[in-house]
């Protein structure tokens, strides 16, 4: 079974490592604008064989794991070169937009649009990391418009690495997914911008920074390169959940400001709610 | 040793859990207003005994980890019973009001501000931890007014705790403070909040939620009753910070809106920098 990885990071390579635990007679193929990376990824036996798009014509399996911009590129063009057989994934954080763009693609039933709800916030090759998606949530979008035969085949290598499934339509994710990822990641990157202005002494930052705070401020370490034409695609959403943030932080500061310090108590009772709803979330930590 | 714990909750009884390791001569007595809470401590090994404020004239040392609105009445009360050789120290993640409430207080060579930089989004005694402390930083406040031998004495404690001093006047311990923690608190409650009204359907959350989502909104789990006092005792420093935090997010959102996304990935690189200012800080995990 030949596996073609397009973009040798922290989600392709966490993807090769465990499928070639997974699938013995898997051969994983890399291909990547980085030669770096693709050095990196063989070294670290992410891979097996260095090359190039050119090459995807011998693929049973394509995943694609780069920038969600470079994928609305990308993809049409592994399509147009892959055999009848052959199944492309795509793994990207928003679905709308390659959905639309390859809908009246002649392979569009070799493709399946998928998001594993997993990572770090680290990349590169050498943040790939075996089982990171053992118990995690795949979110498959649109998979009736896939040839049977080839979704069954995703869904067999999901199943062996352990991901739960959920079906949705793309437009529906694009909306979530803002809310529970995209908006997470603007928090934490402002929180990191708010506190880096104002404390320019850094010893004062490291000195009086607790867990609590970097918690908050872990997905400050993204990928700007990936997050970027996430927000752009996502764009109309983001702002969205962005408005609705940004009020209820202005309607706390004005509780703050009138001293009604009852109603702060109970927005904050109410938000205790989330410990319920995330447990059985596992947080990563690689700090 | 007679030590008071006054608060048996995740950071009095963390405490008192590391102190019984390092002293094998100290003696445990809990104090606090909710019985199920010294049962509980009591139960746990966390305290030796449970008493009464009215018993501090025996303690060698007190340490008083209860809501900072709730220390402004306590501790003077204490100071006011506590023999001349006795350490009270309290713990609190605000410092100017309690060093200015007792500044003129007969026994005020007999107290030490600290704040103990540690915690995790639990509370009450089933919360506490051994060595929550080691390898922290502990932020003590005008060591200068209390007596030599007292703080001394805290220093001792502090060392076999395995934690970092560092001194700090109670305003700019304050100030600091908003930005490195009591921001990320209400960035991170906020963030709950936004996402619990949106999903009136929690399944979405849970499924579609990741780590990078669990980490962001941890704190969002702490208590109000700890928290609202901090926000009020620390009011404006903290309007201060929402203020800059909403700032920055409103610009990131006029960047998207104009299709800025080579302004904001500059934003996201710059950011990224917290990885350096981190290193170092380990987050505490627990869900």
């Amino acid at each position: 079974m030949k596996i073609f990885i397009v973009g040798v990071g922290l989600i392709g390579g966490s993807l090769a490592l465990d499928i070639k635990d997974a699938f013995k007679n898997a051969i994983i193929y890399g291909i990547d604008n980085n030669d770096k990376h693709l050095t990196k990824a063989k070294e670290l036996h992410i891979i097996d064989e260095i090359t190039t798009i050119e090459d995807v014509i011998d693929a049973d399996i394509v995943i694609v794991s780069i920038p969600v911009n470079t994928s609305l590129k990308v993809i049409p063009e592994i399509l147009n070169n892959v055999s009848d057989n052959c199944l492309v994934m795509d793994v990207g954080s928003t679905k709308t937009q390659i959905c639309e763009i390859i809908k009246n693609h002649p392979k569009r039933r070799n493709f399946l649009a998928t998001h594993p709800i997993a990572g770090t916030e680290f990349s590169g090759p050498s943040a790939a990391l075996k089982k990171l998606y053992n118990g995690k949530t795949n979110i498959i979008c649109e998979v009736e418009k896939t040839a049977f035969k080839l979704q069954e085949k995703a869904l067999e290598i999901f199943s062996k690495l352990g991901m739960r499934i959920r079906y949705m339509d793309a437009k529906s994710h694009d909306k979530h997914i803002a809310y529970v990822s995209h908006l997470s990641h603007i928090s934490s990157f402002m929180l990191g911008k708010t506190v880096i202005e104002k404390e320019k002494n850094e010893r004062d930052i490291f000195d009086m920074a607790g867990s609590g705070f970097a918690s908050t401020v872990r997905l400050a370490k993204s990928s700007p390169e990936m997050w970027t034409p996430i927000f752009e695609q996502n764009k109309e959403n983001v702002i969205e959940t962005l408005d609705e943030y940004i009020h209820n932080l202005k309607h706390f500061r004005e509780l703050l400001k009138d001293n009604n310090f009852s109603e702060i108590h109970a927005e904050m009772k109410n938000t205790n709610h989330i410990k319920q709803i995330l447990n059985g979330i596992q947080e990563i930590t690689l700090l």
